[in-house]
Protein backbone atom coordinates (compact mmCIF):
# COMPACT_ATOMS: atom_id res chain seq x y z
CA UNK A 1 0.00 0.00 0.00
CA UNK A 2 0.92 3.51 -0.75
CA UNK A 3 0.03 6.73 1.19
CA UNK A 4 0.77 10.76 1.47
CA UNK A 5 0.16 11.87 4.87
CA UNK A 6 0.42 15.13 7.14
CA UNK A 7 1.06 13.02 10.68
CA UNK A 8 4.01 11.82 11.90
CA UNK A 9 4.82 8.17 10.43
CA UNK A 10 3.87 5.01 12.87
CA UNK A 11 7.22 3.48 11.55
CA UNK A 12 6.15 -0.06 13.98
CA UNK A 13 2.64 -0.29 11.83
CA UNK A 14 4.49 -0.04 8.59
CA UNK A 15 6.62 -2.96 9.11
CA UNK A 16 3.47 -4.89 10.76
CA UNK A 17 1.90 -4.03 7.35
CA UNK A 18 4.86 -5.01 4.86
CA UNK A 19 5.42 -8.91 7.05
CA UNK A 20 4.43 -12.00 5.85
CA UNK A 21 4.51 -15.13 7.26
CA UNK A 22 6.03 -16.85 4.19
CA UNK A 23 8.80 -13.85 4.11
CA UNK A 24 12.54 -14.33 5.58
CA UNK A 25 13.48 -10.81 5.29
CA UNK A 26 11.82 -7.09 5.17
CA UNK A 27 13.74 -4.06 4.72
CA UNK A 28 13.24 -0.88 6.03
CA UNK A 29 14.92 2.79 4.19
CA UNK A 30 13.14 6.12 6.65
CA UNK A 31 14.22 8.98 5.14
CA UNK A 32 14.71 11.94 8.10
CA UNK A 33 15.36 15.39 8.39
CA UNK A 34 19.27 16.17 8.89
CA UNK A 35 19.91 18.70 11.34
CA UNK A 36 22.00 20.25 7.96
CA UNK A 37 21.77 20.72 4.63
CA UNK A 38 24.19 22.06 1.93
CA UNK A 39 24.51 25.57 3.24
CA UNK A 40 24.72 24.47 6.65
CA UNK A 41 21.98 24.19 9.65
CA UNK A 42 18.60 22.99 9.42
CA UNK A 43 15.67 23.70 11.31
CA UNK A 44 12.86 22.12 10.30
CA UNK A 45 12.17 20.77 6.41
CA UNK A 46 9.00 21.73 4.92
CA UNK A 47 7.34 19.22 2.46
CA UNK A 48 4.82 19.52 0.06
CA UNK A 49 3.38 17.50 -2.95
CA UNK A 50 1.34 17.86 -6.00
CA UNK A 51 -0.99 15.08 -4.98
CA UNK A 52 -2.99 13.21 -7.37
CA UNK A 53 0.30 12.90 -9.74
CA UNK A 54 2.49 12.09 -6.24
CA UNK A 55 0.46 9.32 -5.64
CA UNK A 56 -0.25 8.05 -9.26
CA UNK A 57 3.59 7.95 -9.27
CA UNK A 58 4.06 5.98 -6.06
CA UNK A 59 0.86 3.54 -7.14
CA UNK A 60 2.90 2.68 -10.20
CA UNK A 61 6.18 2.60 -8.40
CA UNK A 62 4.55 -0.12 -6.15
CA UNK A 63 2.74 -2.29 -9.26
CA UNK A 64 6.28 -2.37 -10.69
CA UNK A 65 8.47 -3.71 -7.41
CA UNK A 66 6.08 -5.80 -6.24
CA UNK A 67 5.74 -7.36 -9.43
CA UNK A 68 9.51 -7.27 -10.45
CA UNK A 69 10.97 -8.59 -7.17
CA UNK A 70 8.24 -10.79 -6.20
CA UNK A 71 7.44 -9.19 -2.97
CA UNK A 72 5.49 -10.82 -0.24
CA UNK A 73 4.86 -7.32 1.62
CA UNK A 74 5.03 -3.38 0.63
CA UNK A 75 4.60 -0.15 2.02
CA UNK A 76 5.73 3.37 1.28
CA UNK A 77 4.36 6.19 3.22
CA UNK A 78 5.10 10.08 2.28
CA UNK A 79 4.52 12.71 4.91
CA UNK A 80 4.06 16.32 4.09
CA UNK A 81 4.15 19.76 5.81
CA UNK A 82 6.34 20.23 8.10
CA UNK A 83 8.88 18.59 9.85
CA UNK A 84 11.76 18.55 12.69
CA UNK A 85 15.14 17.31 12.62
CA UNK A 86 14.67 13.49 13.04
CA UNK A 87 11.58 13.37 12.01
CA UNK A 88 10.62 10.68 9.38
CA UNK A 89 9.77 12.35 5.89
CA UNK A 90 9.56 9.07 3.72
CA UNK A 91 9.00 5.28 4.95
CA UNK A 92 9.75 2.53 2.91
CA UNK A 93 9.22 -1.42 3.92
CA UNK A 94 9.60 -4.60 1.60
CA UNK A 95 9.80 -7.90 2.54
CA UNK A 96 10.74 -11.15 0.41
CA UNK A 97 11.45 -14.87 0.55
CA UNK A 98 14.91 -14.38 0.26
CA UNK A 99 17.22 -10.74 1.56
CA UNK A 100 18.57 -9.92 -1.98
CA UNK A 101 15.15 -8.91 -3.06
CA UNK A 102 14.34 -7.39 -0.06
CA UNK A 103 17.19 -4.84 -0.72
CA UNK A 104 16.79 -4.50 -4.02
CA UNK A 105 13.68 -3.12 -3.84
CA UNK A 106 13.81 -1.27 -1.36
CA UNK A 107 16.51 0.95 -2.95
CA UNK A 108 14.66 1.06 -6.21
CA UNK A 109 11.95 2.61 -4.94
CA UNK A 110 13.37 5.68 -2.81
CA UNK A 111 15.15 6.21 -6.33
CA UNK A 112 12.59 6.26 -8.07
CA UNK A 113 10.70 8.29 -5.49
CA UNK A 114 13.28 10.95 -6.05
CA UNK A 115 13.00 10.60 -10.13
CA UNK A 116 9.27 10.48 -10.63
CA UNK A 117 7.89 11.85 -7.32
CA UNK A 118 6.29 15.68 -7.51
CA UNK A 119 7.45 16.31 -3.97
CA UNK A 120 9.53 19.28 -3.15
CA UNK A 121 10.95 20.92 0.21
CA UNK A 122 12.24 23.64 1.38
CA UNK A 123 14.73 24.01 4.34
CA UNK A 124 14.40 26.11 7.12
CA UNK A 125 16.90 27.47 9.08
CA UNK A 126 17.87 30.86 11.35
CA UNK A 127 18.95 32.65 8.13
CA UNK A 128 15.71 31.46 6.22
CA UNK A 129 14.74 29.47 3.96
CA UNK A 130 15.13 28.08 0.33
CA UNK A 131 13.87 25.21 -2.20
CA UNK A 132 16.35 22.23 -2.05
CA UNK A 133 14.88 19.50 -4.30
CA UNK A 134 12.02 18.92 -6.97
CA UNK A 135 11.25 16.28 -9.39
CA UNK A 136 10.16 18.30 -12.18
CA UNK A 137 12.07 21.21 -11.00
CA UNK A 138 14.65 22.52 -13.77
CA UNK A 139 17.31 22.97 -10.82
CA UNK A 140 16.84 19.84 -9.13
CA UNK A 141 20.94 18.70 -8.99
CA UNK A 142 20.89 18.34 -4.76
CA UNK A 143 20.24 15.01 -3.16
CA UNK A 144 17.41 16.23 -1.26
CA UNK A 145 16.17 13.01 0.85
CA UNK A 146 19.05 12.14 2.41
CA UNK B 1 25.86 -1.57 19.63
CA UNK B 2 25.52 -5.29 18.71
CA UNK B 3 23.64 -7.45 21.12
CA UNK B 4 22.81 -10.99 21.83
CA UNK B 5 19.27 -11.74 23.35
CA UNK B 6 17.07 -14.15 24.35
CA UNK B 7 13.79 -12.08 24.31
CA UNK B 8 11.79 -10.52 21.55
CA UNK B 9 13.98 -7.61 19.86
CA UNK B 10 12.22 -4.20 20.29
CA UNK B 11 12.69 -3.31 16.92
CA UNK B 12 10.89 0.23 17.75
CA UNK B 13 14.28 0.38 20.06
CA UNK B 14 16.82 -1.01 17.66
CA UNK B 15 15.67 2.36 15.06
CA UNK B 16 15.49 4.76 17.48
CA UNK B 17 19.56 3.65 19.09
CA UNK B 18 20.29 3.70 15.70
CA UNK B 19 19.46 7.30 14.80
CA UNK B 20 21.42 10.30 14.59
CA UNK B 21 20.09 13.86 13.65
CA UNK B 22 22.67 14.17 11.21
CA UNK B 23 21.55 11.16 9.32
CA UNK B 24 19.52 11.54 6.80
CA UNK B 25 18.73 7.90 5.69
CA UNK B 26 18.21 4.90 7.81
CA UNK B 27 18.02 1.07 6.90
CA UNK B 28 17.06 -1.62 8.71
CA UNK B 29 16.93 -5.30 7.90
CA UNK B 30 14.93 -7.90 9.55
CA UNK B 31 15.61 -11.48 9.35
CA UNK B 32 12.61 -13.40 10.86
CA UNK B 33 10.94 -16.99 10.48
CA UNK B 34 9.54 -17.73 7.86
CA UNK B 35 6.72 -20.34 7.64
CA UNK B 36 8.37 -23.24 5.44
CA UNK B 37 11.76 -24.03 4.70
CA UNK B 38 13.30 -26.28 1.73
CA UNK B 39 11.66 -29.45 2.86
CA UNK B 40 8.49 -28.11 3.61
CA UNK B 41 6.22 -26.07 6.38
CA UNK B 42 7.97 -25.28 9.36
CA UNK B 43 6.24 -23.70 12.54
CA UNK B 44 9.54 -22.81 15.23
CA UNK B 45 12.91 -22.02 14.22
CA UNK B 46 15.47 -22.92 17.30
CA UNK B 47 18.61 -20.77 17.32
CA UNK B 48 21.67 -21.77 19.05
CA UNK B 49 25.47 -19.84 18.72
CA UNK B 50 28.80 -20.15 20.49
CA UNK B 51 28.11 -16.83 22.60
CA UNK B 52 31.50 -15.53 23.14
CA UNK B 53 32.71 -16.43 19.30
CA UNK B 54 29.59 -14.98 18.16
CA UNK B 55 30.06 -11.41 20.48
CA UNK B 56 33.33 -11.24 18.85
CA UNK B 57 32.39 -11.56 15.70
CA UNK B 58 29.86 -9.22 15.75
CA UNK B 59 32.16 -6.48 17.39
CA UNK B 60 34.44 -6.99 14.17
CA UNK B 61 31.34 -6.40 12.08
CA UNK B 62 30.35 -3.26 13.55
CA UNK B 63 33.86 -1.85 13.86
CA UNK B 64 34.58 -2.19 10.32
CA UNK B 65 31.14 -1.27 8.95
CA UNK B 66 31.18 2.28 11.05
CA UNK B 67 34.84 2.92 9.66
CA UNK B 68 34.20 1.97 6.41
CA UNK B 69 30.68 3.73 5.43
CA UNK B 70 31.24 6.92 8.23
CA UNK B 71 28.10 4.96 9.48
CA UNK B 72 26.19 7.38 12.75
CA UNK B 73 24.44 4.95 13.53
CA UNK B 74 24.98 1.25 14.05
CA UNK B 75 22.53 -1.45 16.15
CA UNK B 76 22.40 -5.81 15.46
CA UNK B 77 20.56 -7.67 17.53
CA UNK B 78 20.74 -11.42 16.92
CA UNK B 79 18.04 -13.26 18.80
CA UNK B 80 18.33 -17.12 20.24
CA UNK B 81 16.06 -19.95 21.46
CA UNK B 82 12.85 -21.03 19.93
CA UNK B 83 11.43 -18.52 17.63
CA UNK B 84 7.75 -18.90 16.10
CA UNK B 85 6.63 -17.83 12.91
CA UNK B 86 7.06 -14.30 12.12
CA UNK B 87 9.19 -13.50 14.72
CA UNK B 88 12.51 -11.70 14.39
CA UNK B 89 15.99 -13.42 14.67
CA UNK B 90 18.45 -10.76 13.24
CA UNK B 91 17.73 -6.94 13.25
CA UNK B 92 20.34 -4.48 12.06
CA UNK B 93 19.60 -1.09 12.00
CA UNK B 94 22.03 1.36 10.06
CA UNK B 95 22.12 5.22 10.12
CA UNK B 96 24.32 7.48 7.41
CA UNK B 97 24.27 10.93 5.87
CA UNK B 98 22.83 9.67 3.00
CA UNK B 99 21.35 6.56 1.28
CA UNK B 100 23.90 4.66 -0.69
CA UNK B 101 26.24 4.20 2.15
CA UNK B 102 23.27 2.98 4.65
CA UNK B 103 22.09 0.68 1.71
CA UNK B 104 25.52 -0.99 1.65
CA UNK B 105 26.48 -1.52 4.85
CA UNK B 106 23.41 -2.98 5.97
CA UNK B 107 23.53 -5.49 3.32
CA UNK B 108 27.19 -6.28 3.88
CA UNK B 109 26.29 -7.18 7.51
CA UNK B 110 24.07 -9.63 7.29
CA UNK B 111 25.91 -11.30 4.60
CA UNK B 112 29.14 -11.15 6.73
CA UNK B 113 26.77 -12.32 10.17
CA UNK B 114 26.24 -15.32 8.14
CA UNK B 115 29.57 -15.74 6.85
CA UNK B 116 31.64 -15.08 9.99
CA UNK B 117 29.44 -15.41 12.59
CA UNK B 118 28.50 -19.19 14.77
CA UNK B 119 25.41 -18.97 14.98
CA UNK B 120 22.99 -22.33 13.90
CA UNK B 121 18.92 -22.69 13.38
CA UNK B 122 16.92 -25.78 14.08
CA UNK B 123 13.85 -25.89 12.12
CA UNK B 124 10.71 -27.61 13.74
CA UNK B 125 7.58 -29.06 11.73
CA UNK B 126 4.90 -31.13 12.27
CA UNK B 127 7.19 -34.14 10.85
CA UNK B 128 10.17 -33.13 12.94
CA UNK B 129 13.27 -31.12 13.38
CA UNK B 130 16.47 -30.92 11.65
CA UNK B 131 19.69 -28.53 11.72
CA UNK B 132 19.65 -26.04 8.41
CA UNK B 133 22.11 -23.71 9.38
CA UNK B 134 25.60 -23.05 11.04
CA UNK B 135 28.74 -21.43 10.32
CA UNK B 136 31.75 -23.55 10.78
CA UNK B 137 28.91 -26.66 9.96
CA UNK B 138 30.89 -28.30 7.22
CA UNK B 139 27.32 -29.19 5.23
CA UNK B 140 26.68 -25.43 5.28
CA UNK B 141 24.85 -25.15 1.79
CA UNK B 142 21.21 -23.75 2.82
CA UNK B 143 20.30 -19.74 3.22
CA UNK B 144 19.41 -19.68 6.50
CA UNK B 145 18.23 -16.85 7.68
CA UNK B 146 16.35 -15.30 4.49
Amino acid sequence: MIAIVYQPIDVSAVLREASHDSSGASVLFLGSVRDHGEKGAVSEIYYEAYLEMAEDALRKIEHYVIEHWNLLGFVTIQRLGLLKVGEVSVAIAVSSEHRKEAFEACSYVIDAIKQSVPVWKKEISAAGSRWVEGVMLEDNKEDGYV
